[in-house]
């Protein structure tokens, strides 16, 4: 089995029937095909009112959903599903769709172990067509699917829709589907769901206007000029909070005009519409469904959509947390200085070391404020380049940027960051170009799941010649880690991998201090057993080895901080000692820091035991993350028990 | 060092002054700058001499450079290099570049070992200025050029200019460039570089016309009966013979537009222009390197222009081999029944498997000719997708397809697939879809160096779930690995990866058969040292032990054939024997065959020492694969060094 499986959260929460009338009776999209069309609007209120009641105490992505409600009333009254195909990019947006899929009664356990994914997928319904959570995915997969029902010259054509956002279409996989769909005869509609969070719609005329004014010098500095103007204005909004980026208003300027992108790319181009309108919506889809050949739909909608406060800031609505479904107040998290967020960590600490290293410029791909990178930003905007979804532009720009002498940080997330992997390879290592891989959300994230944790990071970043690989055990070490990364001395590229979530940081207002390349930490001393971990695993195999204490078997612990280069010293160390081994990883156990010490062992002559604890070789499921580390055996008491395991059966067979 | 290295090859030949009397005088660009305008022609002139005579018989790529020899010319010309920086993407077309830039003396040592690059390559000259190889990249990296300068407010402004190829501007990480380029003020000059190898030029005016036509049924049908019409007739070239294919069309029809692509992305389009006129363009350059803001100039080339032969069919003149300077005759390989390559092995089977297997398609990125997909391309057209530069979206794509129903085999090159190391993941194997990566080009590669080798794909894909990865030793391996992957009840993800060159073929008439899925294969019984390889270096091993053998050394061999899963029969007998094992694998030692069998070994409790030839953690140059091979210590003496080594030593310490 591919995937780890959990015991299905089966459990059912009928929509109450008084409060939700009409969501209440629709089990499938054929009830709801069953409806006429004027009884649409109050699925629609039904709808919004249950993802309010359900989210605000069972937290999720909100907004999106709430601004694609139209929308997905539209393409199950309008296309056959199942038998048509919608495919969600990301999916943030398709709570509305797994309502109407029947899985209203199960959307309680949204994102809980063992409950309905918050994301497209495939195990999970047949109205779930392809893997969603990874933007700009699914005109490629649609057009794969609308390809083989040509090749299988299916009756009645099967209709494939691909629904993308402004943000998602922005990215180079989207395009590259889009340049391919133009030169087939596929049955491929594209909806581009336009919610218009990347700039404001009047500069699009700007641009529009602009454009037609002759090439010179001047014209040149008063496009800039103008286009600052508009920024100071607040024409164009700029906010690293969430807001998706004004990389795309390029992109967002071709839109608007008759003569657009889509249809130089020869796909036919339809739009722009009110994609709150759900009788016209569902009267163009119905015009143009049958239309042979890719086309595309524009629909602007609003984030945040049939609630208040989301509408007027949509931002923060993105994913709310709890909230209070009649005021809006969302319920944060209190900040705490002596266990911080590893990306608020980051954040000021860069923001510390730009401020005086001017070497330094920050790079993200659509993730400034979920990395953080948003608090360099808002000091020194200059020097903070958010490049929209497009994580392989963004590693080749940081090369190019550290060629010419710049020392980029570049903050992405570790699932997407998989998708710049032969930029990290060709356009930064085989140059040894100083460029740090701030590579946050590794290890398992929690609720978000399969398509978001971040486990392979170790395994395939240690392939890569040259490359620098750590893992902080705490925010402190975090904070050396990038002080040491921003150092004159400092070569070649690093990978500095740490999760979601909170680590200990002793010393948060101590001056920044050096750490040592390849030098990892005795945490433990213990006579039985060693104990090698990396990254912020640390604090579990603390709890573990309390545990095996217990139990009468003494561990020393060594944080290895460092996957590349280990630490020999440590290993002539412990191998020395001639105890078994025990390493500990918050990534996959095919090649991550338990094979790396193997070969290490196996290289230098010795034959000890070791177990390696870590992410089974499966794809990990959504839940908590001390659930999920309780289902990979990586939790404190497995911990303990494969250590008193090696500890009681020593280093003889 | 994260290089390897070798004895730089410092041998000299002087440009012959009587051949080359303009070239041979050249010994920096700024002698070049030094002529006036009207000699540049002559210098043109002979440079495409030097690379006749040189080409012909120390073969290289050809048809490029020789159609870029005017842009070259002319961007040295105008801009200050090497304080201006020039990206050369892909790098094919540079030759002519590294004759002006000092390199013409040691152009005789071009591709060979300790010799010039056949790839900008910043380790060799300061005017490479970036690493090339992989296609689409030099927009994103000069892009951070001009951002760095900008930064540190350089004087003069260092201009930063991209070469593309109409080719490699239609991947998406050109896209991304693009799209973050717009938005910038960066003293960014894009030259297009479009050798018309892609479509008729005809086809941008017809689909003009067609764009001003109204949308209806009949419309639609019009158009793709039209765009048949002009296959058939020959205004659209289609052949699959190593010419960029037709997914591109789009994106050519709208460069000859007024209102075109570039201009609705903001950037300032200059062209098209004849760029064999070489006074034009240093006109053109001139007037337009001080405009401020990314700018784009698109100048029409000739690919094979000033060599009659590649002129008139480029495709096989992209990298002719050896041929006869005068006469244009190329001295082909001999091809052998019982010695094929690899690709033509992956070709001619899925040909075959192809004609009685309705459900399998064929899918590449580009790489129709040099994976011999274009052979099944030629018998079923409709089933064989080249989606061009784009492997992102050639694997998403595939997903589309194989979640459909159908079963796609994907052939892209190793060092290229990196590139869609996230689509593998997130768009195949989280789903278990049946798709098969056919990894061509897999391991050392030879005379392409440092970016083409394949030797992180056993590593990389070892790390996830669910994924089969196997290496055939030959062509009959290959041959019934093809056969098993189509057939009924195979299932999820594959990898097959197999070298550039050749493999025996026993049988090349038997008929196709299944093999057992992680099942290795004994090929010699030995006494003392227990050898496990994967893939065709199986070989070098059978030479290696027979050289053991001399030495006193009996050792077994087993092809494990799957990396995963691995055959733990032979794992139990091998490690039940007790014998020391030496592990052999083309790809990189760190956490590939030798990691992934100390991994089992250690979970199943066995202690016993294992040796682990591959390539060395670096990055490798280029030369010929057997000098490489013992450059990396992985040659047959190498091998018979660690097994006689393994040997005497035994199990003991």
């Amino acid at each position: 089995m591919t995937t780890l499986q959990v015991q299905a959260d089966e459990s059912v929460h009928k929509p109450d029937a008084k409060l939700y009338p009409l969501l209440s009776s629709i089990n499938s999209p054929e009830d709801l095909r069953k409806l006429p069309v004027d009884a649409l609007g109050g699925v629609c209120v039904d709808i919004r009112r249950f993802l309010i009641d359900s989210l605000s105490s069972n937290p999720g992505h909100f907004a999106s959903s709430m601004g694609a409600v139209e929308l997905t009333v539209a393409l199950h009254y309008v296309f056959n599903t199942p038998y048509d195909r919608i495919v969600w990019d990301v999916g943030h947006q398709a709570y509305g769709h797994k309502l109407l899929t029947g899985r209203a009664e199960r959307f309680h356990t949204n994102r809980k172990l063992g409950g309905l994914s918050g994301f497209p997928n495939p195990d999970e319904s047949e109205y779930d067509t392809f893997t969603a959570g990874h933007a700009s995915n699914s005109i490629s997969a649609a057009l794969g699917m609308a390809a083989a029902s040509a090749l299988k010259k299916e009756e009645p054509p099967r209709h494939v829709v691909a629904v993308i956002g402004d943000a998602s279409i922005s990215g180079g996989l989207a395009f590259e589907g889009l340049n391919n769909a133009a030169n087939t005869n596929s049955n491929l509609l594209i909806i581009l769901n336009d919610n218009d969070m990347s700039i404001d719609r009047n500069v699009g005329s700007l641009n529009s206007y602009l454009a037609h004014l002759t090439a010179s010098k001047s014209y040149n500095n008063f496009r800039y000029k103008l286009a600052k103007l508009a920024r100071r204005i607040g024409l164009v909004t700029e906010s690293g909070k969430g807001r998706i980026q004004r990389f795309n208003n390029s992109l967002k300027s071709l839109i608007t005009k008759e003569q657009n992108i889509f249809e130089g790319l020869n796909i036919r181009y339809f739009g722009p519409f009110d994609g709150h309108d759900l009788p016209r919506i569902i009267r163009v889809l119905n015009d143009i469904k049958d239309i042979p050949g890719p086309r595309l739909l524009h629909l602007r909608t609003v984030k945040g959509k049939g609630f208040a406060p989301a509408e007027n800031d949509p931002a923060p609505w993105h994913a709310p947390g709890c909230f209070d479904p009649e005021s809006g107040e969302r319920k944060g998290e209190a900040d705490d200085k002596h266990n911080p967020k590893f990306q608020n960590v980051f954040g000021s600490t860069l923001k510390e070391l730009a401020l005086k290293n001017d070497r330094i410029v920050g790079i993200t791909a659509a993730m400034s404020s979920g990395t953080s990178m948003s608090m360099v930003q808002e000091v020194l905007p200059d020097r903070v380049f958010d490049v929209g979804i497009s994580e392989g532009h963004a590693v080749t720009f940081a090369g190019g940027l550290a060629k010419e002498g710049m020392l980029p940080f570049v903050a992405i997330y570790s699932a997407f960051i998989q998708r710049a992997y032969d930029n990290i390879i060709h356009d930064v290592a085989v140059q040894s170009l100083p460029v740090t891989f701030c590579i946050d959300r590794a290890g398992l994230v929690g609720e978000d799941g399969v398509t978001h944790h971040g486990v392979l990071d170790l395994a395939y970043m240690r392939a890569i010649p040259g490359m620098l690989v750590a893992a902080p055990r705490d925010a402190d070490t975090l904070r050396s880690l990038l002080y040491t990364a921003q150092l004159p001395e400092r070569k070649g590229a690093w990978a500095i991998r740490y999760p979601r979530g909170r680590g200990r940081c002793e010393n948060p207002d101590a001056p920044l201090t050096p750490i040592a390349i390849g030098k990892g930490e005795q945490l433990r001393e213990g006579t039985d057993v060693s104990v090698l971990s990396i990254g912020a695993i640390a604090s579990e195999v603390k709890k573990g080895l309390d545990l095996a204490a217990r139990r009468g078997i003494s561990a020393s612990h060594y944080d290895m901080i460092f996957l590349k280069p280990l630490d020999e010293e440590i290993l002539r160390k412990v191998a020395g000692a001639g105890k078994p081994i025990v390493t500990v990883e918050d990534g996959t156990v095919e090649g991550g820091l338990g094979g790396a010490v193997l070969e290490w062992l196996s290289a230098n002559g010795y034959t000890i035991p070791v177990t390696r604890i870590g992410v089974p070789d499966a794809f990990v499921p959504q839940g908590k993350v001390p659930q999920l580390f309780k289902l990979c055996g990586m939790d404190a008491e497995a911990i303990a028990d494969a250590v008193v395991k090696a500890g009681k059966e020593g280093v003889g067979k």
